[in-house]
């Protein structure tokens, strides 16, 4: 297994103005592309923006897998040859509406994962998804998928990492909050414990950009199988790329001492 | 509930000599005690050292729930009014041993944990525990306990937060090893994770001093429930005293938005 190139691309989304978006994301797809990216990680909701007023608003925004950027998604990822892992507003049956992420092969095939544990006010818009993360064996190594919220969940990662996955993208949009002077950000701590517990790479896309008093950590990070980051991990609330080159295959190798393996030592028995 | 103040005392315990680890053991409760602690944490297997090398060696060093170090720590717990927690190698039946924790109350009670997930040749050596992480109802909060590599296991640090602990107190030995220039260990960053997600304090003792080529990450810390260190936290592997007044009321809101609780957020069903 060759080094695998992964680009997340810190960007602002605009509230409920898809034709930007999509142009948008089109740009940072083919900047991707153009820095030789295997993977491209965008934010959460990247095809909507995010602070809903109500299902309503976010109902006439929402998109079916069929629709507009899905389908711009799955064109450039065959034009280009690389997956694009990006959130979107998912139009589901019966008016209601999840906060999905996609992720897209240079084949096309699409595979949509639904947030399962939704923020503060999503609760009252979304409807949250009951399948579990999915791992998909790609070309170039098998990457699974989770949103935001999902990762304060270490039961929800371990589903991901014991699926085997080498490398987790997970599009976000950390609302920002106080911290300590000097401290990283909760949020990234949280996905460098994740990785190392697991001996699995993350690639986190944060988002920038105010909407509705909300504003957003800009914390995109993208750490190795040791927890450790290789690009991003600072509180950086405006544009931002980051390029990794990541050896999935150290992911494989779950062992890390002479008698200790991350998931064969876990005793599910007690737990 | 008013702030506990909880101290962490990073020393050097000596493979094999119980007198002298005693005598460690005493003065630093003492000052502890000194400096007005409710609760004072020592490391894992503070009465023993830790690098034996087999099983004859360390039963030969192990102890009884009535043994000397045991018996000392409860005396001190009763003069000086205050919770100890350290670690000790226990002499369990059969010849067998335990990499166990003690957690002596200010009216003598005692409440002993076996270390459950193992690391490298601790397999060799010890018993591993089968019961799960205590949580003890004292005087000054609810306080749980297990040691070191537990804390890899995110399964088993919710365990004693489910069981409503407010406090977790971790003997540790961290086997130092390489990380990248300016960051801090992961060791720690797992620490702060486990506390954040779960909206419990942590505090962990670490050791200093090489035994038989080991050396340690001297990485004691004690973290807030949001995750973010109150003292320590920096590889320091030399002698400190770590103090903190924690607010433990505040574990008990497991509220992080209008919407969200760490523990109800929870899907087990999916899990």
């Amino acid at each position: 297994m060759t080094p695998v190139r992964v680009v997340c691309h810190q960007l602002e989304p605009h509230l409920g103005d898809t034709d930007y978006n999509r142009r948008l994301s089109e740009t940072a797809i083919r900047s991707a592309a153009a820095l030789g990216a295997h993977v491209v990680v965008l934010p959460e909701l990247m095809q909507s923006g995010y602070a809903f007023n109500d299902l309503a608003e976010a109902r006439a925004v929402s998109e079916p897998l069929d629709g507009p950027t899905l389908c711009l998604w799955k064109a450039l990822a065959i034009e280009l040859g690389l997956i694009v892992v990006a959130g979107f507003c998912e139009r589901l049956s019966a008016g209601r509406v999840a906060n999905s992420a996609a992720l897209i092969e240079p084949d096309g095939r699409l595979t949509v994962y639904r947030k399962a544990h939704l923020w503060d006010r999503e609760k009252l818009i979304f409807t949250a998804g009951d399948a579990p993360p999915p791992v998909v064996d790609t070309a170039v190594g098998r990457i699974g998928m989770m949103i935001c919220y999902d990762l304060e969940l270490p039961e929800w990662v371990r589903l991901a990492a014991l699926a085997q996955a080498d490398l987790l993208c997970t599009p976000v949009n950390w609302p920002d909050g106080p911290r300590p002077v000097g401290e990283r950000p909760a949020e990234i701590v949280r996905v460098q414990a994740n990785a190392a517990v697991n001996r699995m790479f993350i690639a986190a896309c944060d988002r920038h950009g105010e909407e509705r008093g909300v504003n957003w950590v800009g914390g995109s990070v993208i750490v190795d199988a040791d927890g450790y980051p290789l690009a991003g991990a600072s509180a950086h609330p405006t544009e931002q790329q980051l390029v990794a080159d990541l050896p999935l295959a150290q992911a494989r190798n779950k062992s890390i001492s002479e008698h200790n393996h991350v998931h064969r030592d876990r005793r599910p028995g007690l737990y």
